[in-house]
């Protein structure tokens, strides 16, 4: 389904017709237009039409059907093919779901396909709309603000895995029963999948912000630069997370044992304290016939109270000695 | 054993006769045409004719003949040597079973040699001669969707394999005794056999897939990259489900330590509760002779009134803190 | 905020006029004069003005705005900017705060901008200011005093860690309470913090050090070199520390377990201590008719005494085991 | 002392006169001839001989003096210099010993040194004798037959530590009290001293295998390919043996751990049935005049009833739960 | 402090005058003689004279005054400067104590600078001075002498560090209770100590014995080459320590635990012995009127000969399950 289509010349919108006819044009012409359309679910048959009018090349266009792909910039003569996976953050369970998006970017045209719901890109076009300077620099301006959008959702994720983090940390080391060890595990996997999504793409985004890009020396090249230099912000975050999980991990898989072994110290204490009046009234309940205690009148009492002393004193040791 | 052998010329398919007459007939036409000749059990001497009639270099022969090589992409002079592992995932004991595929890669011929009974190839050339627009490639048609299938086949592991891990981590975390240390080993050993398998192709694949690559600069260097571009993603799944399965492992052994502890609490807590009707019997066990309790009516069932209650409730207690 | 700014000709200080006139001259003349403006809080106007005077890029300006950018060294046609991470240590907390300071290092300016409240740069501007030798080599001199001031921060802190971290493993060593796993967890995320401000400046920082630098080969290089060699043994610690902290919480995990053990094992040889005189009280409570130490004179006190020897022998073989 | 030497002319083994006498005729001579000098004990005189004649290097034989060096490949003018590390496997112990063996390749000449009594090489050089069509490569065709034999003893120390490595998990996963963590930390002190031998010649063969080899482009880069084949090979396997060894070992102390547990758990059940009939003794202990049942005719057999019953019933319990 | 300082003439050493009148005369003549200058406390005047004298270049100066620095090798236009860290093995407490080697290597001319008591090289020149073929090298044979002995004590401190962790695995596997958590990971911090001191300076050493050095292709460079190559040798046995180090460390901890786990199963063992007799006991203190065994003549002597057979069975019981 096509989302969005539109001709931008010098800098501002334009409506757009006949793909293949616009797109001769705009070759010819040398006022830096370039036509942009957005699709959305590229097994409708209008997909197959842009795909013919803009000459796209078969097996980019196979990775885009089946998706799935890596991310990953590929170059197929003058268009680069580039496969970006937006990420979306669940916040209520902390989960981050993966979608991806996949754009054609040609001299004069560019053309963004995305793979289910996540990543809608009109916000990203209406904001560009409004900057005709960069539109002037051709479909790279296009391409720079939705790696742009992609790359910021990528921070604003890593903020919320730092505040998972924290929250885990919080519970792990004040001894919060709310953590478990299945929600490390789970972070970790989030952290795994975010790493899959971050990491492919910053070798060859990084490559076309160097020098000797092939998107040339000019401005286009520095937006990509800011934009590889977000991602490797995030990519070193993500590293920490990692190292930092396993950390955590063993530390609450530590501290469960402990926790355990408190209840077992408390019960065999317990059991300890237990275990004097019984021998006492062991020794008063033996049938020596000369035991005068047992005939003293107040025997019994006595007996009891030694009982109360010996278990009050002993519940006095092992609080002290912090049993208890 | 030769399994099937065919010239393709101009896309489609024709007999072949002696392989040498072919061969030489095709080094001089122009049409693109080439052999391809498929074996099986390389010790039966239909191999060593076809080694002898193709020239095939005696060291990449060797390999062929012994089996049990590394995945490698070696050149000797024109002819690429490819040594791919196949695997087969057995779905009842999780097993990744280990095959070989070699390949010899000639300007006219490709010579496709497979080691046990993995990865018949019959469906590959069966689907490869519909589409005589990539067999008018070359013998670089053939090669690559020999790789593709056994890409394809990691890619469907790689599924499996996050199938399996999915599994072990369900029960890991929700206390399901069915999962055992020595599975969650036995699934790194597959992967580390799945990684031995997947990562030597990597970096000779991607050389061929890129630009400077010996097979030239057309379709064929792109289908290549397609491929070596699954493998990438395979290879990161590889690395996630290492590293998972590491965390799984150790929280697995946690788990196991903290059930048996729970065990050795809820003893502990019936052994304490145990202590007290004990400790009670034994006070009225004693022999003072004054004890007026025991002359009451209802001492005894006092007695046992008592004991019953505290054993109530300290089970209580013990089922608030959880240690019951 | 314009905190200083001055002119620096022929190595001493000068007063400074309007920015655009003053590089104007400076470009013309050829006694490598420089200015140096140093900025705080780039929100104010006042960072709008130098912006425009010094025709500094809007990309890099943006990174100065927003902050929160990684530790870099990108170069804008002549002019280079620098992100640097400023560390402070917090004694009391053991903890790193991570501050920003931005460069931009033209032919004939320098300017610094600090976010946060860390770094003051006066002291460095009046240290470098008594060396003209030195401010003769143009802005490189200011720029490198500056990278000199945040790297030897860099090693104070360094030094710091270590002591930290000498502090944990004693208290870990000796078995003293007052180490807990958050300390030992909460010194590992200072280390990656230190480990994102530091790293990631490694590698540029040496490459502008090396031969071949866009610094040329003068003094300046030099001089940068012995900066980036500070560096790299600031991040040699940190990989050392970052080690030894895994062990160490190791180390201390296993500790908690064993110390929480020897309670549960001097509470068990309490209770089997206990366990004998019951045994013995139980056997003298026995209803037999024919016992004859039942009626013995001295069968209770001989009784008694039985259980206090067998307790004491048993406590004596208790503390030679090291169980008590 | 000297064991073999012989030189070695259009294939074939000939008797060798005086060292230098017979290199001067060889180097003049365009058959390919080359002496081989097979040598151990290099403390001997004979070997200071062989080195005035060859004019080898001091620097390279003071190494072959000392022993101990590092696996390597160093080229002395014309001259390469390589030290092997040759293995041995004690299947009794699973015991690896280290050897070494010297190699001085030159244009026409050949010296193997051996140090200690590992890797014997009379049917190596018998067996390159067989074939002519190799010896006529020259001195490059035995280095290839020592190399090969070396490495081919690696293949077979790599099944054997595989074999080790199963025995192990099998043993641990199996309960199997005969592995001790000793046995799995010896096995990895082994794999590491594998891994020593191994990985430090992997680079410098692979560069004498790869293209632009000093040893020329001819048929001996490919056989030494093929051997550099088998040690990537080997390497990747000692890679695995290491990672898997480092979670046998956690899985094998964890199991230790969860093994005494058991052994707590069972007696701790026992004692909690065993407390069952003390407290019902207890009970009838008591000595209310009020407690019908001690009047009973069936009293005291029934008593012993409910505590075997008791008994009966908590030992089915603890049975269900696993528990003894 | 000067300790020694000579000129070399022709391999043979002669008394040194003013050094700028020698170094002038040294470097207008063609015998290849240079100037050793040794010293110590680079805090004395005396090294401010060499400084001057030399033209030693102030920042590789203030390295010197400085000291702490990391092990390096710098160029300064002709000059080279390395800094050295050189170690000591203190074998009581098998720390090893870190020194600094600072060293400026000249065209005609070497300075050595020793900071701390560590690394006295007068035996290195006392030895070097017997090889007049070595000294007409220049000075780059006694920068050989120097690092060649550094590298030498190296190897001596590795062979300790190997003597010290085969007594740790001794200790750990043997179940010997000398060795502590804190003895391992003292060691771990002591090889983190060495690799810190040997891994910085492997890469630019090799630089220097590369083809292509900056000191020429002549022997000078093939003896750098056999220190850089035991330097290498060194490094490979620290990474196998660490590893080592890591697994000893996870051993002892778990042992440690298996070991308090043996002490508990040992005193519930003899709990549970002791609850036998508790038992009979209690059996027979029951107060049913129809007790026949009480009514026995040899009632009481059968009850205690019934105990002490429980507790004998029990025992023996206990001895074959290995928990006694
Ligand atoms: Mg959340
Ligand atoms: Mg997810
Ligand atoms: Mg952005
Ligand atoms: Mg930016
Ligand atoms: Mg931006
Ligand atoms: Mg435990
Ligand atoms: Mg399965
Ligand atoms: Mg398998
Ligand atoms: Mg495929
Ligand atoms: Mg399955
Ligand atoms: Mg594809
Ligand atoms: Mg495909
Ligand atoms: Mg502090
Ligand atoms: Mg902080
Ligand atoms: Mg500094
Ligand atoms: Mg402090
Ligand atoms: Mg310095
Ligand atoms: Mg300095
Ligand atoms: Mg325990
Ligand atoms: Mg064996
Ligand atoms: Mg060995
Ligand atoms: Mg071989
Ligand atoms: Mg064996
Ligand atoms: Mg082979
Ligand atoms: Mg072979
Ligand atoms: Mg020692
Ligand atoms: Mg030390
Ligand atoms: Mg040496
Ligand atoms: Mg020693
Ligand atoms: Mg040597
Ligand atoms: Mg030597």
């Amino acid at each position: 389904m096509i989302v969005d289509q539109a001709k931008y010349v010098d800098g501002f919108r334009r409506p757009c017709g006949d793909l293949s006819d616009e797109l001769e044009e705009l070759q010819n012409s040398t006022d830096g237009g370039f036509l942009w359309i957005g699709l959305k679910e590229p097994e409708a048959p209008e997909f197959d039409l842009v795909v013919a009018e803009l000459g796209l090349h078969p097996l980019a266009v196979e990775d885009v059907r089946r998706g799935r792909q890596r991310a990953k910039i590929e170059r197929y003569d003058d268009t680069l093919f580039v496969v970006l996976k937006t990420l979306k953050y669940v916040d209520a369970t902390s989960d981050i779901e993966t979608g991806e998006l996949m754009v054609f970017l040609g001299q004069r045209f560019i053309v963004t396909v995305r793979r289910g719901d996540l990543s809608p890109l009109a916000t990203t076009r209406h904001q560009l709309e409004e900057h005709p300077e960069l539109l002037r620099l051709g479909p790279v301006a296009a391409f720079h603000a939705v790696v742009d959008s992609v790359v910021d959702e990528y921070r604003r994720i890593d903020q919320e895995l730092a505040n998972d983090l924290e929250a885990i940390e919080a519970g792990v080391f004040a001894g919060d029963n709310s953590v478990h060890s299945a929600t490390i595990y789970a972070l970790k996997r989030e952290v795994l999948e975010f790493r899959r999504a971050a990491v492919p793409l910053a070798r060859p985004l990084s490559a076309l912000a160097a020098p000797g890009s092939p998107l040339g020396e000019g401005e286009a090249r520095l937006l990509l630069r800011d934009v590889a230099d977000h991602l490797a912000q995030v990519i070193d975050h993500i590293e920490s997370f990692d190292r930092l999980l396993t950390d955590v991990l063993h530390a609450h898989l530590a501290r469960v044992g402990v926790s355990q072994n408190e209840d077992m110290r408390k019960i065999s204490a317990w059991v300890a304290i237990a275990a004097m009046p019984t021998m006492i009234a062991g020794i008063y309940g033996m049938n020596f016939e000369h035991m005068p205690e047992l005939g003293w009148k107040f025997g019994y009492p006595m007996a009891l109270g030694i009982m109360a002393l010996v278990c009050f004193v002993l519940h006095r040791l092992f609080r002290k000695s912090g049993w208890l």
